[in-house]
């Protein structure tokens, strides 16, 4: 177990402090503060949706036991805030161990290494890596059912939505693998590859790695990123569709999301025409279908989120929840029966 | 003007030794001798297909002058063959610079970076590159036409078209820039980012930077890399084709190729499959037509060819050739008319 303090100061929100409220939400026990001096005095539920009563604190000062600092936002692009360097120093001088997810890293700048040598803590780059292989596409035991979460943009629960349905799937006793891809997913379940971080000629064989490496398992959850349809992203998010070669995807869709995370003057395309660019991608060697419909329904009342699912189970014709609202059964249930029927034909 | 030996030691066929086959029909004029033991006697023409009389050498022994060893291949994985390392560094002993398109980094290799401090030598990594910025989709000029040379897979010639266009439309008096953006390409033409190289997160940006940076042209022809159906490389092809965001596509494609390169277990799509995930993939925001076929039948002979345009016009509707064999005038012409048709309609 850690002592962790989260950093968001001034990003306390849902979306750019994604990685924030991801440990929150996973590793709740392990946080003991959060450090944003333009929110002092709230609590982690009111600003991040999650984390119940874990305080937000203006300076490390208020804290007594801490040992890990976690840098708790994932913005586009990941650099690193100018304003951030004095709070990392100060942990770093308490001793606290500092984790990184951005793509400016600690331990290619001179002032942390020189600051965690003289204090002798550790600085821990989530995002690095040393991948080198291309894909071979040879290997891959197809006994183990691979899943993939994919969406319509980047931040709508594509990580969430494969942690739900991982521990959905081990309580009705399957030998279910959460496969992390980013900063955040690798932080929360302690293994993954950062495939954002990846030199790109290696993504797909990045994420060909890690299905031989899970594949002893029943089933792996594998974490989406990016869109196939952001400007920005989509290298990464086919890189990783192709180095799975997933069995069947699960769709994962913000209700309301009409401009695309990070470019707001890019419309978000239609959901059918989502639906199109990932089966006609996903499809190339052998069918590859989505199976179902994660709703994140944050931004709507109960109402209209239920209204959605039947609106959604109808245009689709697949199962449609909200895995936070309503629980990730019907999700489950969709990706049981698709394994039962898909080794049964074999 | 360089004398550059194109080092290739039992690699000397027009495939593998792709970089070298470019330097010898791009730069001939620099090109002193091919440096390969196990083909020693021979001439360029014979193995590489271009180059004519330039001879292959067994040794740097046999070569009076010579100031540059370019490293003449591009293996699956872009890792140096161990076998080679005598001969750069016998290179390096006699004062030649050393350049280098694998994802191996002499820069990095202690042994190299020593002997040519020793030699005052310039060790050149064409792939290093410190790419960080995410695409924006922004600021990009709709008056320059974007022509992006795409195909169904490796090594089928999209590079070789990019160049031939841009040669035949400046030759009709067209404003036209080749865009480099592999390690070949930069070396023949002295600008570009190798984007298999860039971190995946920013290889969509790195793309928009060269439109940025090139866009005062009346037309650019950019360079494809991999395919869309490459189970490698396809989240480079896709990271490319949206940060290019052409306004229209050449398809490449060599005839008979019937297995994908470097996973040669895996068929290559059918054309017409080829073309919907193509055109799908670019035409998300707006469409994005292919506009013409650059067909590589270096395998078929003229008559086989011959018959070959025919059942592909006929089959898609759009002009097709062999750059090589025929010259680029059909596809130049349907570029012209493209854009004229383009800028009309605005």
């Amino acid at each position: 177990m850690q002592r962790i303090v989260l950093l968001t100061e001034g990003f306390t929100e849902p979306e750019t402090a994604k990685t924030a409220a991801s440990v929150l939400r996973y590793r709740r026990e392990d946080v003991v503060a959060i450090l944003d001096s333009t929110q002092a005095g709230r609590t982690a539920e009111e600003l991040l949706e999650t984390g119940g009563d874990v305080p937000i604190v203006a300076s490390l000062d208020e804290i007594e036991l801490a040992d890990t600092l976690v840098l708790g936002i994932a913005p586009p692009g990941g650099k690193l805030p100018d304003t951030w360097r004095p709070t990392i120093l100060t942990a770093i001088s308490r001793g606290m161990d500092i984790v990184n997810g951005l793509h400016h890293f600690l331990v290619d700048d001179a002032e942390f290494v020189q600051a965690a040598e003289r204090h002798n803590v550790e600085l821990k780059d989530l995002r690095r890596n040393n991948e080198s292989d291309i894909a071979q596409r040879k290997d891959l035991n197809d006994k183990c059912l691979r899943v993939h979460t994919v969406g319509h943009d980047c931040t709508v629960g594509k990580m969430l939505t494969a942690i739900e349905l991982t521990r959905g799937l081990k309580l009705a006793d399957h030998d279910a693998k959460f496969v992390a891809t980013g900063q955040t997913g690798i932080l929360v379940s302690g293994d993954g590859i950062p495939m954002d971080r990846v030199i790109s000629d290696f993504v797909n064989g990045a994420a060909e790695r890690l299905v031989r490496e899970n594949q002893h398992h029943e089933m792996m959850i594998i974490e989406g990123q990016g869109s196939l349809a952001h400007p920005s992203y989509s290298g990464v998010t086919l890189g990783m569709l192709h180095g799975f070669f997933p069995h069947a995807l699960i769709m994962c869709y913000e209700v309301g999301r009409q401009w695309t995370k990070g470019v707001e003057h890019v419309p978000v395309p239609p959901l059918a025409k989502i639906f199109e660019l990932y089966e006609t991608m996903a499809s190339i060697w052998r069918p590859c279908p989505v199976i179902g419909i994660s709703m994140n329904s944050r931004l709507v009342d109960e109402a209209a989120a239920d209204e959605e699912v039947v609106r959604m189970e109808k245009q689709f014709g697949i199962p449609v929840c909200d895995v936070v609202r309503h629980g990730p059964k019907k999700l489950i249930d969709a990706i049981v029966n698709f394994n039962q029927r898909r080794l049964a034909s074999e």
